[in-house]
This record gives structure tokens, sequence and C-alpha cells, in this order.
């Protein structure tokens, strides 16, 4: 089982190459590298993109190498897994998880408060070219997170913070019509693979469905990047779609299932509290967030309060076992411009604060997320509520979309506001298509979205003056300046595209130097 | 002589609408109306697309019929223009122009500021559904510009500044290569009128080889809105190309041609004076700006004074009497993010707030044009610079790109820069398209740009709480509330996108009602 050829192989003009963390020639890390005329030195960037833009051939039924071999030696509770039924491919030939009632530091929070640097923090501040002592402290005061499950071992370590290279997010999933076999199967990971090619730092899989959990295992295994998910929604398959039927014990299980087969980090909606629904009876566009319209039916129906809330620390406990970090939802999020900063969403913003504190006491990581549709002027004032309540763990948004008038356009909408957001603080960007709000996103919607939110995440990144960074704009402006052509080509976020438009108006290769 | 199908009629689900400015029946202004379901009243939005929307059919060697009947009566001094030589098509009947030393107010800014209000005044604020007086108060004060060649009774009159909605404006134009018969001339034409459908404000004919004047002539006869040249074009084609054979005569030659065909607004590179050439030295990109580089170039090979900077008064007087806007060129705009807010670019913009002075002494309207590669955190002080420089005149930016990394998607990074400028004061937003920096745009990428700049100025406009502008929004956000799919396509600023995208995923038309 292969990826396409048109998602594999290295960027034109660019290759991946490694370079040894600091100090630990052990931990090599991935940088993209392009070559330059004109007597300039080889630029290297930041390379999110793992295996895939490598020269070595991958076969999915095997899943990448690990990265993280270091996990062998952690002393963890271990057992074998059970090969899936009927599939070619593994599951994680070990499942690990820290033993009961041991107190020794192990999420990569509770090493950080201990001072340890973990062999992940050491590889994720080689990435971002800081000290690992620094990004250490950055964990420790829980204003960065490395989202890094122990059974994850394929994962290339990253660091989502808001002094951190801004991250951003694609969204992937099969849906309920897709088939079971390795050929749908490789489809899905086909779509990481191409969501990452382009620069998405992390994926959530929110695929629908009967094969949600072996195909989670095919994007676990081929995963190089930390891998979210939504566990409401696989609970909610298992209840046969009736959110009525939901209930701790079985979502339990679904964590519990997730948490073994590697994910990265689980939003989670403990925040939309039973009192908060009615202040979403004068919206306009009520509640859009899917996770928050079925918490808040479950608890309408029953006029009782959220299970996720009241088993938040027990959600912890099972977190902390696996270092799962939790990414608590904004089931209020606004959904059109006129909802916006409203009393629904602070209300949920401020449940989300409490729960941070209880589960940075449990020796878990936390983000936050956020909106959604917020107009241009009310996007410092959300991140300043969002720090207010929740103090400066990193803030994971979903755009916000700045109107709501260019359905089709959304990515657009979309990045302007995120770009702006980011600079205020946010440290990842969950990406939009053209397609948001239209219908369901093609090859070519994933990466316009992928490559707008690159671009918002880079100009909020220059704009915060992030070390190194203008780097990559001034390589592009000199090649501008000299015409080196294909110098520009290759330093863009989308070579394909830069050198396709030039050639388009003039294609002679003697064009390109003069 | 006609437009293509694709480019005439009215969006799909809207329909062109005129109604009577308050209190003048005879003063009919146009709108976009959208009918909706679910029991809603339709809504009007701002139409900038003239008469090609509507169900008139044009013939383009006629010309569009005039929207400034009350011209006729103004007592200007009058001649009959002679026929273009070879051309089916008439060049305007009458050339109008201010008798010499006629001191009465003539120019808006001068009935302003004598408390009179003009029919343009009248036709703009109906436009933005706000009182005639307060719009000529903001003119009287040099807070905004109605850029209305007496020349040019096509137009339907708009204005430009802070306090109304922001606009977009559209570069076309012709290449050395295009033909001179009136299939090429209905090409131009075609550019325009497409710009002008997907919502952009005013157009500038960047046109160059042999045969810019009767084209202009063309796109003159047939243009709605405002129209804008860089006259300096014109007169290097005239000098052979040699910016060293440029001088004061022939440019007023020119300026006085294109002010009798009609041009509504002339970019003039005047503050960029030798003195400012040796501050660019130190920077990446150099000068990128066309006028900017050719005036460089002249100062430089003879060691003297711009001609433009010495003849501003002179161009002032000439421009006065056909009230013709002065859009102050940045000859020395950045054009790499490294070079932003340099001491190259802010020293041109004070000489701009002198030539400010100067133009509103002598009576005419004044835009200053701004960068250019802005990163986020430099756009307000950019701003700032300009309002401390140059007053509350109406800032025309190109973007600004907020980095330099993505070359074929230069739409997006400078609809970010463009949307915050806009926020913090801009009137006027000149759009980039996605060939920028690699090519010449097409039909689509036309589209693109126009499409991503109306999302950054309505986002501004929405972020600077204009009144009425989120009406649009609101509307979109009830019709996805209720699933009334129909109405959010119509609603959309593009339409046929909408549509498209959602019919490619659910294309049953029962699919559109729930």
């Amino acid at each position: 089982m292969k990826l396409s050829e048109s998602t594999t192989g290295p960027l034109p003009g660019s290759a991946k190459i490694h370079r040894s963390a600091p100090g630990r020639p052990d931990i090599k890390v991935p940088f993209r590298r392009i070559e330059l005329g004109g007597g300039e030195k080889p630029i290297l960037l930041y390379d999110s993109s793992g295996p895939f833009t490598g020269q070595e051939p991958i076969d999915l039924a095997q899943g990448l190498p690990p990265a993280r071999s270091w996990l062998e030696g952690r002393g963890l509770e271990a057992r074998q897994a059970l090969a899936p039924q009927g599939l070619e491919h593994p599951a994680p030939r070990t499942i690990r998880r820290r033993p009961e009632g041991d107190e020794a530091p192990f999420t990569q929070l509770e090493c950080a408060r201990a001072g340890i640097v973990t062999d992940e923090m050491v590889y994720a501040a080689a990435r971002e070219e800081v000290s690992p002592t620094w990004l250490r402290d950055e964990i420790a005061a829980g204003r960065a997170v490395l989202p890094a499950n122990v059974n994850h071992p394929e994962l290339e370590p990253m660091v989502i913070g808001r002094k951190f290279r801004t991250k951003i997010n694609a969204n992937f999933g099969n849906s309920a019509l897709s088939g079971a076999g390795p050929a749908s199967m490789a489809d899905e990971v086909e779509k990481m693979a191409w969501a990452i090619r382009w620069g998405s730092d992390t994926v959530m899989d929110l695929s629908t469905g009967q094969h949600i959990s072996p195909l989670r295992s095919w994007i676990m295994r081929n995963a190089p990047v930390p891998v979210g998910t939504v566990p409401l929604y696989e609970a909610l398959e298992r209840a046969d779609g009736d959110p009525l039927k939901l209930n701790w014990e079985d979502f339990r299980d679904v964590l519990i299932e997730q948490a073994e087969q590697g994910v990265d980090y689980f939003t989670i909606h403990a925040g939309l509290r039973l009192a908060h629904v009615p202040l979403t009876a004068s919206r306009v566009c009520g509640i859009v967030s899917r996770g928050g319209a079925i918490m808040a039916r479950w608890c309408l129906a029953g006029h009782r309060e959220s299970f996720l809330y009241e088993h938040f620390r027990d959600i912890c406990a099972l977190c902390r076992r696996y270092d799962i970090t939790l990414s608590l939802g904004d089931g209020l999020r606004p959904g059109a411009i006129a909802d916006a900063n409203d009393a629904a969403q602070f209300a949920e913003l401020e449940t989300l604060g409490e729960l941070t504190k209880i589960a940075h006491e449990m020796g878990c990581q936390v983000m936050i997320e956020g909106p959604g549709h917020v107009p241009m002027d009310k996007i410092a004032d959300n991140v300043s509520k969002k720090d207010a309540f929740c103090g400066d763990v990193p803030f994971y948004t979903l755009g916000p979309l700045t109107t709501d008038v260019a359905p089709g356009y959304d990515h657009i909408t979309s990045a302007i506001g995120a770009a702006m957001i980011a600079w205020h603080g946010t440290a990842m960007l969950c990406y939009v298509t053209p397609k948001e709000h239209l219908g369901l996103p093609d090859r070519d919607d994933v990466k316009e979205g992928v490559i707008a939110y690159r671009i918002a995440a880079h100009a909020a990144d220059l704009a915060k003056g992030l070390p190194g960074v203008q780097a990559h704009d001034d390589a592009m402006s000199r090649a501008r300046f000299a015409f080196r052509w294909h110098d520009q080509f290759n330093l863009a976020l989308d070579p394909e595209r830069a050198r396709a438009f030039h050639d388009g108006t003039l294609p002679k290769e003697a064009q390109k130097s003069a």
C-alpha cells in the first residue's frame, strides 16, 4: 500500500535533511533545505511533512518507522496489542501506559515541572532552534504543550505555544459511506499526508461511520504529526447517533481505546454546562459546534449537568496515564458575526478556565479552543478574555472568519482573522477550506486551506518578531530583486503553483534568470 | 460590439434596481436587490457594477448612456471633439472644462467648501445611504474625494473616504502586443466590466503600447466607475521608452489629452525627490514602483530635481480645470518586508504632505497612495505616519502584502494586510491578484483578486462599525441557520461559486431547502 506520487517525495527544489539536536547526536530532526543561487547559502525551513517528503518509500500497511525510539526504555506498563480483525496492517506492537499509582513525573508537564528535559523537548527545541531548557520552562508554566501520547512512537515531536512558531491544524475524516478495505484506509492516509505535505502541523481525525476504529489505526501508524480527535463523535456512533443514549461509561471506553491507539490530543467539550444553554436563545445561529450541539441536547433533554463536566477529573486521570493533551472544546463558539463574543461564549470560556486549573493540578497538558466567527474589532478582546479566564495556556482557534458574506472563500475570510488572532497570541490555528459552509473539501480545497493558513501563521510570526522567521522573506526578496526565478519558485510555500503561474506567461527557460 | 454573456446581466438571484435620492426624484442610484425566503424583506446592497448587470443591452461602440445628465447645464467652456481616426466609435461628443480664470466654485472640493451640495454628492450620498450635507462636509475637510472629471458623463458618482464604505480598485490594461482594432478594444472593455461585475469600485488603466489613446476612449465611454491612470506611462511611450527623454512639456500634453478623454484621477509621482533616492541604497528590493523607478532614473541621470515636483502647481492648475483628483503616488513604496516603513518611504510621504497642502490650496481633491509590503505589526504605524504627514485625506493602499513567501497566493497575503489597513483608516484598497510577482492576470485571477479585496473591505467596514454593513452578514447567518440554501447563494459575494461548491457535494434540489 503506497501513497500517490503527487503526495510523496520532496517538494520541487527542496530536500529533506536531518540535523542532530545540539549536543544530542542521537536525536535527528527534519528540515526542508533549499539550495539558492547568487552565491547565497542554503536556507533551512521548519518541516512538518514527515517521511513522506523524504526519498524512502513507505509501506502504509507497515506504518512509519518510529521517531521516538527512546520510548522503549521508559519502564511503562506494556502489553502486546491484538492484530485488528481482517486488516493487513498492524496495531501498535506494544500498548503502553503509566503504571497505576505511579507518581514519578510522566507527562511532559510533570517532567517540565520537575526540571526534566525530555527527549521530546530536545527534539521540538531543535526544530524551533531554541534552547531545550527554555522550551521546558514554557511547558512547565502551562504556556506551551507538547502533545505526544506514549502510544504514538511514529510522532516527530513538536511544541505548541504562543512563543513558538504558530502551528496550523487540518481536519479530515471519512464519512459513513466510506468502505472498510485497505484501499479506503489508504485514501484517508493520503488525505492526511497531503495536508501535512503543504504545511499542516497537526491533523484532527473527525471520521464518522462504522469503521472509525480501524481507520484510526491506519492513520496513527502513518502519522508523523500529532493527531487529535473529538471522542464524542465515536461515542455518538456507538450510541446509534442518539445523543440521549450517551453516558460516561461508554464515553470512557472510547477514550481508552483511542488512548491505546495513540491519539495525542482530545477535544473535550466539558465546558458547556446546563446553565449556559439558555444563553444561546437569542443568538442568530444558535449552537454551531457539533460537540456543543450534542452536549446541549443531552443536558436539556434530561435537564441535567454535562457528564463531561461532572467526570472531568476522571477524564484527566485517564489522559494522564498516556500523556494525552486536553484541548478544551468551545461548544458555544459563535457561528455568526452577530453572535461573536457573546455571553454564552464567555460563560463557557470561564468554565474552561476552571477546568484548566483542574487539569494542570492533575498533571495534564491543556489547550483552549476558540472561535469561530469574530469581526476584526472583537479579536483582541476575544484573546484578552481567554487570557483572563484561562491564563496563557495555548489558544487554538478556528479561523476566526471575519465576515459571513463570502461562502466559497472562507479560507480567505478566516485567514484574515487567523493572522490577526495569531499575532495577538493564538498558538495554533485550525484551518478552514473554501468549501466551509457548503460541502466536503476535496484535495484542492485542502491544499488551498493549508496554504492560506501557513500564510496567516507566517504573517503572524513575522509580526511577533520571532527570531529567524524573516530570513525566509528576505531570501525571497533578494531572489526577486536579482530575478533569480528558480530560487523564487523553490522558496515559495507552493513551488508548484509559483512556477506554473510564471510559466503561464513566460514559459522559456531564459526568462527564469533575467 | 458587445460584451460576452458571462460578463453581462444580473448576478444570479440579484436584480439591479434604481432608487431616487431622498428629495431628488430626478437622481436615481443603483442597488443590487436580493429577494429572500423565510418571510424576510429583500436586502439592498451597494452596487458598483454599472449598466452591465442591468437588463438593457449595451453597444460598446456607442458607449454607456450618460448618468450625469446635469453636466449639460453647468456653463462650462465646451468644444466638439474630433472623431478618432479609423475607429467606429465616438470620442466624447463635447469636451468641457472650466473657463480660464473663472473663480466660481467648480471642483467638488471648491463646491463643498462653498457649502454647495453638488448633484454628484447627492448621488454618492444616496448610494452610501448617508446625508448629502454630511458627505459634502467630509469633502470640504479633505477627508473624502469624489473623483468625477467633467468629461466623464458616463460615471455613476461615488465617494472615497475613511468614513464611507471601503472602496477597492482593480488595475487592468493592454500590453504592447495588443492590436488596435475594435475587437482588441472590446477585449479591454471586457476586462474592465469583469472587474466591476465582481465589485471593483474604480479601475486603473495601466495600458502600454502604441494604442493607449484610442483604447482609453473606449474604456472611458464604457466606464460607469471612476477611471485612474498613471500619465507617466503614456509620457514614457511617447519618449520611446527612454526616461531621460521625459520633460514637463510633453508630460503636460499627456495630462491634457487624458483630461479631455475624461480620466477621473491621476497618479502623480511628484513626491519622489532627488534627495530621496540615496535613501533606497541599503534596501533589499530597491525601488519597485514603476513610476518611482522612472523618476529616480530621470533625477539621478541629470542630478536634477523631479520635474513633477517642480511643476506640481502647474499640474494642480490643469487638474482643477477638469476636476481631476490627484492620487499622489508612492514611488518609494517598499517592495519587500525588509524595506517596510523605512526612511525612504517616510521621506517621500513627508513630501506628499507638503504637496497635499498645495493641491488643497488650489482647490484640487487629493488621495495619498500607500504600500506595498508591510508586516502586520507595522501597519498601524504606517497609517499613523501618513496621517501625521498628510492629515486625514483618503489613503489608497496597494495591499499591503504581509509576507513575501507565498507567490501564487498574494491575493491572500495582501488581503490580510488590506483588511487591517482599511480598518485602521485606508479609504480605498488597490487589489492584488494571485499572479502578482509571477505573470499577467487572466480573467480568473482578476475575479479572485476582486473578491479577496471585497472580503477585506467588508471585514474592515464591519470592524469600523459602519451603519448598515452587518445587515448583509446577518441576513446570511439567518439563511444559514434556517438552511435556506438559495438565499445563501444569492447573498454571497460570488453566488456562482457558492452554488457550484454546494452542488458539488449535494446536487439535488431538495437539498437546498433543508
